[in-house]
């Protein structure tokens, strides 16, 4: 049959080797800045694939699965990562998909029932763990053994083990000795090469597999002049954790074109991005605008020198005007992206396009304050309740459905929700947006029931479940309302089973903090009558969110460490 | 099965069509320059569609084939150009394979003989024949009308049908009235869309399939930042013919970045190109040295304006460095790119690396000699007689060996062929290349016996044939010599086989004429009395290249007439 050679992320890794050596991959860590180039890091990988294959991991083996999903995934292994974002994860970005398993990162910020679940649902064989996550994990595997019943063996990310309960081994270790080359098998493109979870309104997280052809294309995708070219003279610094759709790619761009590593380790505060910034010389980063809301701040507060800083790219949420502002009087160019779990994740970029590049400064900041101009590759479609497509004239709005050869066409063993989500080959994306003339994408609003706080999701639904299930409630509603910091917080509104109302909202708290991480603990519970219905019977959130979205009802009341990053 | 919709090429044109429908489209053609934007030419390209799709060229037709290769080709109907570069020629690169049909894109420069091998090989239904090169195409075909049996139609490139044998309708005739809206269908990506003939050693073409994932490949290959990418403030005028590999692909690449197209027509002058670029304001451009040898001297002797002018985009053979700096002078850069029919064709493009950027000029003058950097995506080997790899240290060749997903893995029906070209997934190119510590490859030698004048190959194998098929020849050898216009010309050396060798020269290239394009005619006929052979008893090719390739026995000879294009 007439075609290419197969789409798969190791020519990418290939050429960094061949064509840029020297140029480095700089990582924060537990142990302090670790600082290697692509030769050294290409020897590493071959360390690690040699040791996954000596573990059973190699390219002939496929997936243990419990639910008999072999002829859904045809796949290999699924090995987990369960990390921040460090030089030993990007290891794994390569080492895992590269021997034909398949990597899957964990959210560690999730509750650790969700943790749970994916790990059963996924069957992961393996957990890269960092040392300051390992308490988190101990904690979800006491909780629930039977949900790591497939994994055999948990790395934990550093030179040594920590004192720990679980069987353990260290990367350094299990790397150790093992040969610097590896003979890089021929993988189908259409090998499962990543897995993400992403939460929806629902309790249970999707799973999203990334074939190797899916991340090849993003790749290329993202690498096009509009998209977020990454050259061989950038310095990157991905600050959107690498659990989250491959730090959006960029580990994979990056490499693609030759571009110098830089990564922000555990918890990074400010002042350790800015420290980054200034020390490394990085040209591009990319998180969501609850970091850049800090960094803000400290450029603010302290004398840093962002001259390096070409563009920083915002997603997860929309980035306030003023921080747009803020940062073109500093010289850096604040782009937005869109995307989502299921297109991972890239399908949009608020480039200003030919035409516009001369227009005012107002007019230009309109168009980027929006979520952008389709990648090339990407097909999508904007259509209204009756499933009309509306027209792009920047008033019209309509649910966003798009499609593309890394837009996933299903979830990983999920036919109901895959039956939901898609239609005519497009993803219905869940986002309520308009098009203007000029072919920008603005989202205005939220088809479905979720919270995103800090770049993190939160689903209302499963609040409400839980809230409705105390005795003291009635009914239950949590919105999103809008907050400074973390773009939305969660807020409930309850009607009481009885009269004993003073009290509810502290112990409804305590009752959400029993099984939920803090930054999904609702800032405020405040009791109402009666919660508003749709003519149908629903709760009309909408209605909620008219009257309460003011944001006077939780601001203030979330601390610093309850956020999700 | 986990991954996302097919890569085809028709989210370029509708991303084209939603975000630049007023960027232009300007073509010189035989009726004067045409102009009209994105929005028209996706209404054309539509009208194109439903008459293909009227004359039963649909998705659901699979291709008609003597030689019963349906299984091995399974696509629809190929449709066959032998057009210059215009806007109605561009119309058929979307609109024929948006189909679901192939656009077989044929050299109206080749030797009748092969024209008719190719359009019998393909089973061509349809030809698009330019009014100027009707009589070529007429003459092929009263000359071998059994090779043209599948052929149903001729559609001539405008607005009427010149008097004409063959059964022929006007282009603007055969799409008038058709609606300007299609239902593009849903196609697979391995689905044939292109199809372009190579001329190899021997006397028969081979035919290269691009399946459309190959031409989103090659798409996305090259808009990366060390392609050649175009962003939406590009002017791209690609000179390289439109039969030659898709003009290198830069008409798909073009609407993937939005950049305003300008096709140059039928065999334009220095003066045109020079014209355009001025009128358009040109910024990026493409074709192989003659082109811009001849472009060198009218802007030598004319008040010729290139400050829109960015990039000059070099291939098929590499530019004289005088060439380079001349450009440099005037604050164009010339970019080299290597590729081949088999790589659809860009493979290496010479851009300045990160860490070269700020050598002296003359070290980036000597890599920018050079055939460049591999695109990312792609993956080589450069191994030598025994099949080793040969080091990266500028001095060691081989010959380069090339993969991926746009590099394609199979001859058309040409099983043979690709067993001898192919090696280990590798295309086999038949370049003999050094690659330096720095990663740019060089071509050193070629390893197959072929000439390349003025970016066209002629074979010396078939030209020796011929020779020594004449009663007067014992033995003959045609080698390639340089030149300083065509690169190369071909010079025939023969051993006689009487004593009559005064008139033989004129006598053999009058029997040359007689059955190949004048270009093909060997500048020069020697008389010598011996051919020097190899060890094994082959013609010792290398031996007679270094008595005879001073250029002087075939300097002056070859009038402008007689070339290519």
């Amino acid at each position: 049959m007439p075609g290419g050679s197969p789409q798969t992320l190791r020519p990418f890794l290939w050429r960094a080797r061949q064509l840029y050596p020297e140029t480095e991959v700089v990582s924060r860590t537990h142990e302090g800045i670790v600082r290697y180039d692509y030769d050294a890091y290409g020897d590493r990988v071959a360390q690690l694939a040699n040791a996954l294959a000596s573990a059973g991991y190699g390219e002939g083996i496929e997936a243990a699965d419990r639910a008999g999903r072999e002829s859904e995934s045809p796949g290999g292994a699924r090995l987990a990562t369960f990390c921040w974002n460090h030089h030993r994860h990007f290891e794994t970005y390569f080492g895992v998909p590269g021997t034909g398993a398949q990597l899957h990162t964990i959210n560690p910020l999730l509750p650790d029932k969700h943790v749970q679940y994916i790990v059963e649902n996924a069957a992961d064989r393996t957990v890269f763990v960092d040392p300051s996550l390992l308490p988190k994990l101990e904690g979800a595997v006491a909780d629930g053994p039977d949900a790591f019943e497939t994994v055999e063996r948990y790395v934990v990310m550093g030179e040594s083990v920590p004192d720990t309960d679980l069987d353990a081994v260290a990367y350094e270790s299990f790397i150790d000795g093992q040969p610097t080359s590896f003979d890089w098998p021929d993988l189908s493109e259409d090998r499962p090469a990543g897995l993400c979870y992403t939460s929806g309104t629902t309790g249970r997280p999707k799973g999203v597999e990334y074939t190797q052809q899916m991340l090849w294309s993003h790749t290329m995708g993202i690498q096009s002049p509009q998209g977020i070219p990454l050259a061989d003279d950038d310095v990157v610094m991905p600050v959107v954790p690498m659990f989250h759709v491959n730090a959006w790619g960029l580990p994979f761009s990056a490499t693609a074109g030759g571009a110098k590593h830089v990564y922000p380790g555990p918890k990074p505060e400010p002042a350790d991005l800015a420290g980054l910034i200034e020390d490394e010389g990085v040209t591009v980063t990319a998180g969501v605008p609850t970091v850049w809301l800090g960094l803000m701040e400290h450029v603010k507060e302290n004398d840093v020198d962002l001259s390096s800083l070409d563009r920083l790219v915002v997603g997860g949420s929309a980035a306030p005007e003023a921080m747009i502002r803020f940062f073109d009087d500093h010289g850096v160019e604040l782009v937005h992206a869109w995307g989502m779990t299921e297109t991972a994740p890239v399908g949009t970029v608020s480039e200003v396009k030919h035409g516009l590049a001369e227009a005012d400064y107002e007019t230009r900041l309109a168009k980027r304050g929006k979520q952008g101009l389709v990648v090339p590759g990407l097909e999508f479609r904007v259509v209204d309740d009756e499933g009309e497509e509306v027209p792009h004239d920047g008033e019209a709005f309509g649910e966003l459905h798009v499609r593309g050869p890394w837009v996933t066409t299903e979830y990983f063993a999920r036919p109901e929700a895959t039956e939901a989500e898609f239609a005519d080959g497009y993803l219905k994306t869940g986002d309520v947006v308009t098009v203007d003339p000029d072919g920008y994408v603005d989202i205005v609003d939220r088809a479905k029931d979720v919270i995103k706080s800090g770049g993190e999701w939160i689903s209302s639904q499963e609040l409400e479940n839980e809230l409705m299930a105390h005795e003291d409630v009635a009914e239950a509603a949590v919105i999103g309302v809008p907050h400074e910091r973390w773009q939305e917080r969660p807020l409930a509104l309850v009607v009481p089973s009885g009269d004993d109302a003073d009290s509810l909202s502290d112990s409804l708290r305590d009752h959400i903090r029993q099984q939920y991480p803090d930054w999904w603990v609702p800032d405020n519970v405040v009791t109402i009558d009666e919660i508003p219905k749709t003519a149908t019977g629903k709760f009309n959130k909408k209605a909620l969110r008219d009257e309460y979205s003011d944001g006077s009802l939780v601001e203030g009341r979330v601390p610093d460490d309850a956020a999700p990053e």
